[in-house]
């Protein structure tokens, strides 16, 4: 497993600009930490809609939309649409991309989805074969229950390992545009990682090896030390998962203390509902897009490694008897100038 | 719906190669038309598992390993494998990925998974960033049954505009080394399209709009007409879809009536149980990277326009009410010495 490939980072010579965001919460993350920045809060997490499905759907073409208005760009500008989730065969960003008269890919590596479109995406614009593209992804704490766990009638109790998905959707434009954007550099294309971890209430544990693997390889990739970065910022390995991957990279020489955070642990004021903090591809997707982005357009960050991580079990293979095998990918995310201008 | 992009068709300057393919199929397939250009052919649609979802993993492994050893190479020299399949959270890919030390990304555009997974790959070599990919799907009879359909056991009777989802896995190794392969030269990526179909056991209705979208597209960013290919293959129309797209087609001045054929009319020795022919990711990979390389190969076609096409439901979207969007990803794939050797 610790095996470390040498060719699976990219490296991109013109640095594909993230030139827009969105980002749109469910009424409980509204509630939280990052609610300032986020730029629609629903007060209803059925968004207008008959079903929680819909409601999903319905955000991701929000985020979508209003990350192309923001980037100050027309639906007509955009090449393509890169987008996954949660729900069985990704319908939501299928009958999102719908909406759009956009050519549409769709991806899927869990909750490492959002680091996944944009190391995509950016491959795509730096190689010169489109100029705009969206790259999206949500989730939703009412139909990731229900695919997942339980109905929610049932009422179960959440054991203390858990955590809480994310009601929300968060969408990114990057561009081959140049200016003072931030920049995606390079990115390091994961492996799957299985330690072998059954609990499907501990997705932490589950993950965090493969957000080890893949920061041990781009570290070696790329010749750099975690001091680089301003922010090392996964994506929803929650507060445990967080702690384990300090842990585990420190026992392999690695320091990361200072400078790791995780999405799942700034997105919720935790309390005790929440355990060990947020989840879900909307985890990561509403906290980059919304928190992490201003600050890096503010130059509050300058060097960001943002780093998703995704459980890639289903329903199906957890009865099976199935492991849970998780995966990561890196993403370098900096602007040219590295100076606090405030 | 008919707005034509003029910026979604991928030129690939490098023309990325196609090294080398292999494919796997179920019992009833290697009984069909093409039994003798399959690696593999199974006796036992279990593969020796205890389920039908971990035979349809073991046949995705099998044709991703078989394909990197029929190009010549080591499990070493591939950068990333680009997969997805038709079962919830693409468990096949992703947990047959666990069993490569190699990088992975997800994909999942349903039964355009094949065309996807390809483009994508043919981006990612030709703009510089890996040397050898692997692009794989694959689907199983029996766990798409009773995942979208009904339970195995309840004998259900099909209607006759019905298809029968393919038993079996295609892998592809794409490459950046030159010499007589076929190669990848462009492609176009397709958008989301539906035309208000709601059968679900009628995909070749809802599908056939995406290809014609795609064509009518990539003829017009490419400026060829159909004539231009010695082949349009689409992947899992069926009879009647094909019928279908070739009218449609038609109504629109476009004549593919005497070069295109369907892989779902390939596959199976047309008989009752079939009605329509195959379906299913698996269809078009298993019959494009036998069949199709293999003539490729022998220079019997030397330009084959590859149209994989997928319908993007799930059990949820249609218990919710909802039509079938589809979609369709055309790809080119090219011999450079247009030439019949034999």
């Amino acid at each position: 497993m610790e095996k470390i490939n040498g060719k699976t980072t990219l490296f991109f010579k013109n640095k594909p600009s993230i030139i827009g965001t969105s980002t749109i919460v469910g009424p409980k993350e509204g509630e939280g930490n990052l609610a300032k920045y986020f730029d629609k809060i629903i007060d209803d997490d059925k968004f207008g809609e008959k079903t929680f499905e819909k409601a999903e759907c319905k955000m991701l073409t929000y985020a979508i939309e209003h990350s192309i208005k923001n980037a100050g760009l027309k639906l007509d500008d955009i090449d393509a649409i890169l987008s996954g989730d949660l729900l069985n065969q990704i319908i939501s960003s299928s009958f999102s991309a719908r909406e759009f008269n956009i050519p549409y890919l769709g991806v899927y590596n869990a909750c490492s989805t959002m680091t996944e479109a944009l190391l995509l995406s950016a491959a795509l614009i730096d190689g010169g074969y489109m100029e705009n593209t969206v790259a999206a992804t949500g989730s939703h704490f009412s139909t990731a229950e229900r695919q997942y766990r339980y109905p929610l009638e049932l009422g179960c109790v959440r054991p203390p390992q858990s955590q809480w998905t994310v009601t929300g959707a968060g969408s990114a434009v990057i561009s081959a545009r140049q200016g003072d954007f931030p920049k995606i550099t390079c990115a390091t294309i994961g492996k799957v990682t299985d330690f072998g971890v059954t609990d499907a209430n501990n997705m932490g544990a589950a993950m965090a090896p493969a957000a080890m693997t893949t920061l041990l390889t781009h570290f070696k990739n790329t010749n750099l030390t975690p001091e680089y970065y301003d922010l090392i910022i996964t994506g929803d390995l929650g507060a445990l998962g967080s702690r384990l991957l300090k842990d585990i990279m420190k026992e392999r020489g690695v320091n990361i203390d200072l400078n790791h955070v995780d999405c799942g642990e700034l997105i919720f004021n935790i309390d005790e509902k929440e355990y060990q903090g947020g989840s879900g591809a909307g985890c990561s997707a509403t906290v980059f897009n919304s928190y992490i982005y201003d600050k890096l357009k503010r130059k509050k960050l300058n060097k960001v490694l943002f780093v998703a991580t995704g459980a890639l079990l289903s329903t199906v293979s957890t009865q099976q008897g199935e492991t849970i095998p998780a995966i990561a990918h890196a993403v370098s995310i900096e602007n040219d100038k590295g100076v606090n201008n405030d």
